[in-house]
């Protein structure tokens, strides 16, 4: 089966939002198995509207719609997909039940606008929508099947995940599925020209990697009738996988490097700190995005003047002096510091130069040092990063923190060695 | 002249990456006065690219290409516009030499697959290309125009901004300029039924509200014959705006909340320092994502444990005991606490619930305590952000975060009054 992506919203056409949606909606038809070659966008226009389904109709049997939904006079992509397939439209009491039932509970009165949320083509099936107003829907006829999403991203991904997913299972032949392995501290060129052979003696699962912020991932991708055959054919390639890359590899499956390390610092009751120049608090941010984070963080400090480093984190005068700021040795008194303050486990240190500007022959824009302390495991860093780029400040700013995230789950590792 | 988009890559298609390209050039579009009704994604494949070139010119005149130019046998979009113009593809000795130049300065050997990259469509116009190999080009005929450019964003947004929008100037009648006003603290809602009759006695500039994460912008877009002119509508309307709205209006044509305050700190000469609980350093980390930050920021406290709110911050344990962390007065004595502590003329604090856990019914998820200290100005805000929607623990930190930039704004404008 061939899908196609076909996003409706003014805004997406005026660049005032990203298209999370079409990338959101891209990886699900691939999980499914399903053949995607043509993603597409017009704005809340019936005429081009109905030009780009038949377009997308004519080399695809699904056409997955986003937008269009809502209760304005210019949301018409119900009714120009009821024009495509000669259904009229008309009230679904369902939806109606449970658009009254919102409206009651908001104590507020439906306008006949928003009333028009519950017309749907006849014969649709109706999907509803736990975060939002506007019901999903598909239409299916002569080989074609139209599924209608809403635009907003959360509502949109809740919907999928609930009911347009097992919705659309039945109409895959085969189960695809991946699992992604999480790699810090290596290079894509390197991780292809160390795993080359592996990878093209392997055609299901399929190995491939991806360049992606300051790390690399290989996707793992097995095609099978089942989720567990695809599963068996998966566990061993990652295995394998992990024995050759060792250490580098810093987690499976798992959403991100602060998700790790949050995980494993609770798995080991282990409770970390940290101290922070040129990444300002950044790391702190990442490690407290993860739920549950207070039971291994309890505090952060962000010294970017040279005085903060020595009062609170008790950097010597002489070594800010002999040394200055960004050095090995106030790295190393930094990440100290914080952990005596902290009384955590682990106390981990970024001091460096971000740029644009400070940097100097010796000292350039994006040399970093990291320091990390504990127990049984003690390490600096000396870390450069590229600052060719447009961004690079923001870019040495998230390596440096992936760097320091690493040398905590080295600390991790080293503190629970018996 | 009416522009289509059409993006070339399969890591699109599969949706590995978010396709930020098609939302820039579509704001530039808007910007130059050229009408956008359509974007599309196709993968690395002739002939599907070949059939949607031609949808592409079937319904517009000018189509923006982003992708297919590298080095790789897989990169074929110079070649399919150049059969879809009827022109043959030969080398460009200005791009030969500068390719020869990059790898002689890399001390790399070109591949012939490299030197692919200096071959154009005959007649060609070429845009070198300052951060990459691949140069852009646009081909000319029969009345339509194929501008080509490099996929990986920075390149292309590099070279749009040097050499492409010059380019597409001279097709476009007319000059669209926009400024954006920037407002927290009043939703959109509001925004637009307070200046409903305004905006709609106003046609040139048209003023149009978005609502956008934690903030509303208003942009304000006015078109005549000149740069110049369009500004000159602009100016008074802005203005008028500005003095209706008050001080919910926090910038005109600033990146973000960060950067007016960094910006407003440096005019005034004054010093923030943060004490986070819930946003766990997100505060800092925004203000010093800022260049050149350190002149106004020297310190941030990220205090997750009562002890250390206590220990570093000063916090009496009787107002922890009696109030708990989640208070008005905790939120004061951390403020009050990070001012004393790092010398700073401000000290902005938060604390809250981000959730998903630790909510009850007197302290529900999303409740937060916002409290700013400073000479002339001190103030607790409490802040209650909804909890339903998914990602709630990030947008609850966000709308935090923007509403303690919000109080340094307010304590800045406080402490200059003379």
């Amino acid at each position: 089966m061939v899908a196609e992506i076909l996003c409706v919203g003014t805004e997406l056409l005026l660049g005032d939002i990203v298209n999370t949606n079409a990338a959101y909606l891209a990886r699900q038809l691939a999980g499914l198995g399903i053949d995607l070659y043509t993603q597409s966008v017009v704005g809340d226009n019936p005429e081009r509207l109905k030009e780009s389904l038949a377009i997308a109709f004519s080399r695809a049997d699904l056409v997955l719609m986003t937008g269009g939904l809502g209760p304005t006079y210019d949301d018409l992509t119900k009714e120009t997909v009821a024009a495509y397939f000669g259904r009229n439209m008309r009230r679904d009491e369902h939806s109606y039940q449970r658009l009254m039932e919102y409206f009651a509970k908001a104590g507020k009165e439906p306008t006949p606008n928003n009333l028009k949320q519950a017309d749907m083509p006849e014969g649709a099936v109706v999907f509803d929508n736990d975060n939002g107003t506007a019901p999903g829907l598909a239409v299916e006829g002569n080989g074609k099947i139209a599924v209608l999403m809403p635009g907003p991203p959360y509502e949109m991904t809740a919907m999928f995940e609930a009911r347009i997913r097992p919705y659309l299972q039945k109409f895959s032949e085969k189960v695809l599925v991946s699992r992604t392995i999480r790699i810090v501290g290596m290079g894509e060129s390197e991780v292809e020209y160390r795993l080359r052979d592996y990878m093209l003696s392997h055609l299901n699962p399929t190995i491939a990697p991806y360049a992606k912020q300051s790390e690399v991932q290989l996707r793992v991708t097995a095609s099978a009738k089942t989720e567990e055959q695809a599963y068996a054919l998966i566990g061993p390639v990652v295995a394998e996988i992990q024995e050759m890359l060792g250490d580098v590899v810093y987690g499976v499956d798992v959403e991100n490097m602060e998700q790790a390390v949050v995980q494993q610092l609770k798995e080991k009751g282990l409770k970390v700190a940290t101290a922070e120049s040129c990444t300002g608090g950044l790391i702190s941010k990442r490690i407290t995005e993860i739920p549950g984070a207070s039971d291994v963080f309890e505090c952060g400090v962000c010294s970017y003047a040279n005085r903060i480093k020595h009062e609170l984190l008790g950097v010597s005068d002489q070594t800010l002096e002999q040394f200055g700021a960004v050095s090995e040795q106030t790295a190393k008194e930094m990440a100290e510091g914080i952990r005596r303050l902290s009384g955590a486990d682990i106390g981990v240190s970024v001091t460096g130069i971000a740029g644009p500007g400070g940097g100097t022959p010796e000292k350039p824009v994006g040399l970093v040092y990291l320091g990390v302390s504990s127990e049984r495991y003690s390490k600096v860093v000396r870390y450069l990063s590229g600052s060719k780029k447009a961004g690079s400040r923001e870019h040495i700013r998230y390596s440096a923190s992936q760097q320091a995230l690493k040398l905590v789950l080295e600390a991790i590792r080293e503190n629970q060695k018996k």
